[in-house]
């Protein structure tokens, strides 16, 4: 007996779209009404494509399904994979009224959108994510793009999808770390909007940890939910969809320091958050028994707490420098004004931004 | 003493904008107040650089203006090009608060757009055209977009401009073989949608040849507003914009089949548009006497009528069948109804498709 299947909007005006949550869902969900044309490509990784292509085909009846199966990685989230999407659409004669549908993580998300954004300037678009950090994050609010070798996703475009599939029987074939990847970003959505969701999560994390299904799905929707909110209060981020990125301006210092795919983005957002929150801390926000909290629900989500060995603060400075957040030159971090509430922010004294940097690098 | 200053408006909403036309305006119309941010990076080419980049950046004082130069040619409107703006823009650390300003003819106007359209996801753009065709035609109405191996213009977005800025006397340094490729797409506005100005370029032709700057300033302003009418009614081609591409069906197919840049675009929209008037005649919407006007027109224009030596039929309908317009598998092409007025249409005969084809190819 299936679980309820559940239905969120994303409310965009005119790009306004669902997203449908549910186990079992994949193959018996009919998608074929997103597709307004007569063709689909499906993009998917080698990793992803033996396990759940056959059943992403079955779910557009009716329709000619080509597809394409990418290199399965952080590292290939470039030009050369983007162009292997563009070769397939190409050579098949695929035109501007075809169907872009990511079927895999984040990183086929980004490639598939990106692809879908730029293809003939703009074809439809439907994401199928199968990890947990694509189906509470990346698949959600129309973020695309790829990395370029001075920095993370500073190549890309906003492009909504038509429609979000997620069936959480994907999860059961989820490494243990992808799974802990995707919970630092479960977390984050307590932290920066909604206490009790955090409470919620330190009550059942342990469940999480163990896939429970009915609990996966709640964090999923609850996930889903805050984000969708926030993307429909600021779709190209002008001001509050900042405050998603929590950790993040730390993270993308991480994962550009160590190369693309050694630590799992959401690994590197993880000691992010927690970095933020001293920062936070040594600003005066939060309590020394708040950051104490942050950081005993990310080590239970079996989470990374400091930045590799050997990379430095001076690392970080010069890896932030290019973040997108800044404005004219001057570095602007999302930190915690308590917990369950995120401010994206200049006004922090450099001083405590070294220290917080010092007292993380050894 | 220079000419009237005029301004147009291209009507979208909040991304309206202003195209100004007039002689002497590069390096004395300030264009700072459309740059927000404080750092501006002009985009430009090998040949344009020498020319106008030293006025171009006077036209944004108080600004940090930084420059790329890229290499002249449509056959550099790929990837690896594109990337060196990308390049430019990570190394100088350029923010999403940044300008980019193209300053070039169409080639380097579509790459500069598309890095801003895809750059952090989106930044600020203005376009400082210094070719007749990019003047009249690419600067205006936000397309953007590089080539593929298999396509024209296969990869790229919609991103509007802040602002467009035509100097005429860029045109005093334009080869003669450019001014004719220009005066293609003049014509073409004439076709599509303005009998009366098609009288007029019939009266004014040599005026046009001799690059009279009065002349030539009336013909920019009027094929702009014909333009930006036409993209106003249609931002995202999905219906009237197409009848802009009167010609560009089979003149695509000639600019893939000799490689991008043997035939200027203009010279092969040129015998594309001939191609199309007489596929109308044989739908029997033209007269024989329209096509001969038409012709005539061309040839005035010192404009080429027939494809490339050795290009048969089966080349065009095979470089055809992936065309923009087409919609599940049917090509589309845009016809004349009258002179004067264009639809965009898959029902002509097939029989018609190929004596035209026959006709035409050597």
């Amino acid at each position: 007996m299936p679980e309820a299947r559940r239905e969120l909007r994303v409310d965009l005006g005119e790009r306004s779209y669902p997203i449908v949550i549910g186990q079992g869902l994949l193959g018996k969900e009919d998608l074929a009404s997103f597709a307004p044309g007569d063709r689909v490509l499906i993009v998917t990784n080698a990793s992803v494509a033996p396990l759940y292509l056959e059943r992403a085909q079955a779910s557009f009846p009716g329709k000619q399904v080509d597809s394409v199966i990418l290199p399965d990685g952080e590292r290939y989230k470039n030009w050369e994979t983007l162009n292997l999407i563009f070769d397939a659409l190409l050579e098949k004669k695929h035109t501007r009224k075809t169907t872009l549908v990511a079927l895999g993580g984040g990183v086929v998300g980004d490639m598939a959108g990106f692809a879908a954004a730029t293809y003939q300037r703009g074809v439809n678009f439907i994401q199928i994510p199968t990890t947990l950090l694509s189906q509470v994050d990346s698949s959600v609010g129309g973020k695309t793009g790829i990395n370029h070798p001075l920095g993370k996703n500073m190549i890309g475009a906003f492009h909504q999808p038509q429609a979000v599939l997620i069936d959480t029987d994907t999860l059961s074939t989820l490494p243990s770390s992808e799974m802990s990847a995707g919970l630092a970003e479960v977390i984050k959505y307590g932290l920066i909007r909604d206490i009790e969701f955090l409470k919620w999560l330190e009550t059942n994390i342990d469940r999480l940890n163990d896939r429970d299904s009915r609990v996966l799905s709640e964090a999923i929707f609850r996930s889903c939910a805050c984000k969708a909110d926030v993307v429909a209060v600021d779709e190209r981020e002008g001001g509050l969809r900042a405050i998603l990125n929590l950790g993040h301006t730390f993270g993308h210092a991480i994962e550009t320091h160590t190369g693309y795919g050694s630590w799992l983005h959401g690994e590197a957002v993880s000691t992010g958050m927690l970095m933020a929150a001293d920062l936070s801390r040594r600003s005066g926000s939060l309590a020394d028994a708040d950051v104490e909290r942050v950081q005993v629900l990310l080590e239970r989500a079996r989470l990374p707490l400091v930045p590799p060995a050997g990379m430095t603060p001076q690392h970080f400075m010069t890896l932030m420098a290019v973040d997108k957040k800044n404005v004219d030159g001057s570095l602007r971090l999302v930190l915690l004004e308590s917990l369950g509430k995120a401010v994206v922010t200049s006004s922090f004294r450099n001083e405590d931004l070294h220290d917080t940097l010092a007292h993380f690098c050894h």
